[in-house]
């Protein structure tokens, strides 16, 4: 154990304080009720930067909630890398299935759980606190680093990439490494090699203009939650596949890296019907396909519906309007625009006569990404796990989006390599989120060893930023 | 003018400020929340009717909401009617959409504005007033008055047909006068014949035991609104019919005169869509079709929908659960139970693997009613009417749902008539709901007339009360 680990160790009862104390920031980015805790989480994270060490720590003004941006640059001649990250939340609802109140951080079983603290609170405070062990012991870091946190992943980024195009001088890199992301699964490592992107909208069906009495109405009166659900139920086949004329178009063919990963896996089908606790479908796919709908096919889930009274007992009432939200995971070669437009031109071509119908996409969606299997920082971050976790890790996909992949090609002309140690089955997006501290604590050794194994990475040349 | 009018003219500001301090009171009976308002409201009714001179006045137990009751019994030679009402609301929400609070009523164009001021708090108020004006002036009524208010009119009245059953002897009267019920429209005189029944039920199915990320899972976990969409989808035809294998078994053929009266009726289909604020269908059915449907032939409505994330922008999840609330208005002929069994059994067989279903009923649920054509008390009831507005009532059906004229029938042999001043377009059951001023003034004075007019019907033979 070196130095730096030696200080992360003796320090562990402070790092957790920290992130105990990051995690009681009600840091939600869709809900404008808690535009307090976006603002309260952005400053918690740049005081931690300063405090650890960190130069030109600001906050960015993105034209939506803040990104944060820190950086330790000691010598121009070794490799830059960015680090990114995301402190704002899932919002905590239902709230009533909490076992703990979501912002009181509260350990159980050697695991911290509250909203975010696996994504992305816990993951992004390890590079942090990383950074200060090397500051404090070596004086130094053994290459260049910066940081950048946004706070609106969980909201659809829509200020992200023109932060990006703004401050590409300032972000310039020679590799991102994303401390968002997740490792597949608790008893195997892996690291994520692909990503579906998303697009997300709002369908609300309108009848009359305003609610009306089922017992006068009912029959004559339009009911826009039958027109709706008749809308809704023309979306999918009968495999549960969207069956939107259009939708499909311009997809690749699937990625045969990954097909391997999916068979060496053996993926249980029944052990994940019984872990997510539903009744088993009749027929049942086998794990491989199963692992092939999560990763490499396109989605379009109903994510919530609402319409009329939802209160205990009856109201007899026929309600003005119904609604539904919808987002769709693509894979590589969708476009968000066409696949919303197919999407719209579905629904209008079967919204009955008699209703009026509104579609609202949020934000511009996001394309699927993937990394390219031979560049030097994937390779890294391979030896990295696999000397740490002991044995070589999987590559997967992932069936979630993570926009920044694209988003810093684009921008920056940065290659992304996602290093998370947070596992997918953490109940992010779900009550009782939890991170596991034994990956946090693992988290601090590789990070460490990382940022000293990229210190020979290949450093790009200015002009092939673009 | 005789001197119980005038009496009633003389005190009309004293009786508004009656009827304002009872609709701030807070009473509905679906949602617990509101539980002190039910009390407090019937506390209201009862202490209203000692003050009005009614003896024998007490809150009934009935297993649920009390019911109020009370008495003026003066010549028992002469005939006793039974005098119906509900002081129970139905709930406020949207609450956004109502100009002024829904408790706090308030008076626009001779209209008073608060929820339950139409249905039921000022027409029952009615009957209230004019025994006080007969007991101030002439020192007795022209017959004998039962009065029975309940609590559970808009939550299905569970415990309504037990009490009646407990107390018949103390109910027993020769006529039930319902102050429940409305004018068909502002413009011509009605009276009520017939009403739908209703059954009312909730139906939820569930996938996985907790929500999940839409991201990982999103492809191969169950979508429960996905799979409740799709059962809706099913449960009606191209005509927005219910389309469920026998749910109309058991029904009689329509009524002869009431047909005639919607011929007589000539509704306006391009008028009642203005006023409803909606889209004309295509094609479009005539008015006599369109009241057809709201009269006489059964529905099954979707009166609420709800699962998963329903806040401003996108949450990526894939819900435990999605549930919806169905009623059904139902015709002569059809049995509430069976109605119940034939959705739930359609649902169970159309119901898809990997999920689980739910269907929660509310209640027995009512069947749909009739008035004998020939019953002295309607014609008597009638004679006011036009008396008063100058024309003969039309004689209407109700596409909502009364249940009290079948369980009058049922358990104290009476028959049961409709004397009510709402009318069916003040948004009882919607935001901001009224009742005209005009007719709380006519109510007083068309009460007062009917009865001393009622002092001549027909006695029951005790035999005769079931
Ligand atoms: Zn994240
Ligand atoms: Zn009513």
């Amino acid at each position: 154990m070196n130095s730096v680990e030696r200080y992360l160790a003796d320090n562990y009862e402070r790092a957790l304080a920290d992130l105990k104390a990051f995690c009681r920031i009600p840091s939600v980015s869709t809900d404008p009720v808690f535009r307090d805790g976006i603002q309260e989480a952005a400053e918690f994270v740049a005081n931690r930067l300063k405090k650890a060490g960190f130069a030109s720590v600001e906050l960015l003004d993105t034209g939506g909630h803040p990104a944060v941006y820190g950086e330790v640059i000691g010598d121009p001649t070794l490799p830059t890398i960015l680090v990114y990250g995301h402190y704002d939340v899932q919002p905590p609802d239902p709230l009533d299935k909490w076992m703990t109140p979501p912002f009181e951080p509260a350990i159980r079983d050697d695991r911290l759980y509250a909203r975010g603290v696996s994504d992305d609170k816990g993951p992004l405070l390890i590079p942090i606190l990383v950074v200060e062990a090397y500051l404090k012991t070596e004086g130094r870091l053994p290459i260049n680093l910066k940081i950048l946190i946004e706070g609106e992943e969980e909201s659809g980024s829509e200020h992200f990439e023109p932060t990006l195009e703004r401050n590409r001088d300032r972000l310039a890199c020679d590799l991102v490494v994303s401390a968002d992301g997740a490792m597949w699964r608790p008893d195997r490592p892996s690291i994520t090699v692909a990503s579906r992107g998303l697009v997300a909208l709002d369908v609300t069906v309108t009848g009359a203009s305003k609610d009306l009495h089922s017992g006068r109405h009912g029959g004559s009166a339009p009911n826009p939650i039958r027109a709706l659900t008749k809308l809704l139920a023309s979306l999918h086949d009968s495999d549960s596949r969207a069956a939107v004329p259009g939708f499909m178009d311009g997809i690749k063919p699937l990625d045969p890296t990954i097909l391997t990963a999916i068979d060496a896996a053996r993926f249980d089908a029944n052990a994940y019907y019984r872990d997510i606790g539903s009744p088993k479908p009749d027929p049942i796919e086998n794990g491989g396909q199963l692992l092939v709908r999560q990763w490499l096919e396109p989605t379009l889930e109903f994510n919530g519906i609402y319409g009329g009274y939802q209160g205990p007992g009856t109201k007899t009432v026929i309600p003005s309007s119904a609604s539904v939200k919808i987002t769709c995971r693509l894979v590589a070669g969708q476009k968000p625009a066409k696949v919303v437009e197919a999407i719209a031109r579905h629904l209008e071509t079967n919204s009955p006569a008699g209703y009026s119908l509104q579609v609202e996409p949020h934000g511009p969606g996001s394309e699927a990404f993937s990394v390219d299997p031979n560049l030097p920082g994937l390779l890294a971050a391979e030896s990295v796990l696999e000397e740490l976790l002991g044995s070589k890790p999987l590559r997967v996909a992932m069936g979630a989006t993570i926009p920044i992949g694209t988003a810093f090609r684009k921008h920056l002309g940065a290659e992304a390599i996602f290093f998370s140690f947070s596992t997918s089955d953490e109940d992010y997006h779900a009550p009782n989120e939890f991170f596991r501290l034994s990956n946090f604590r693992t988290g601090l050794i590789a990070w460490t060893r990382l940022l000293g194994r990229l210190a020979g990475h290949p450093k790009l040349e200015p002009t092939m930023r673009l």
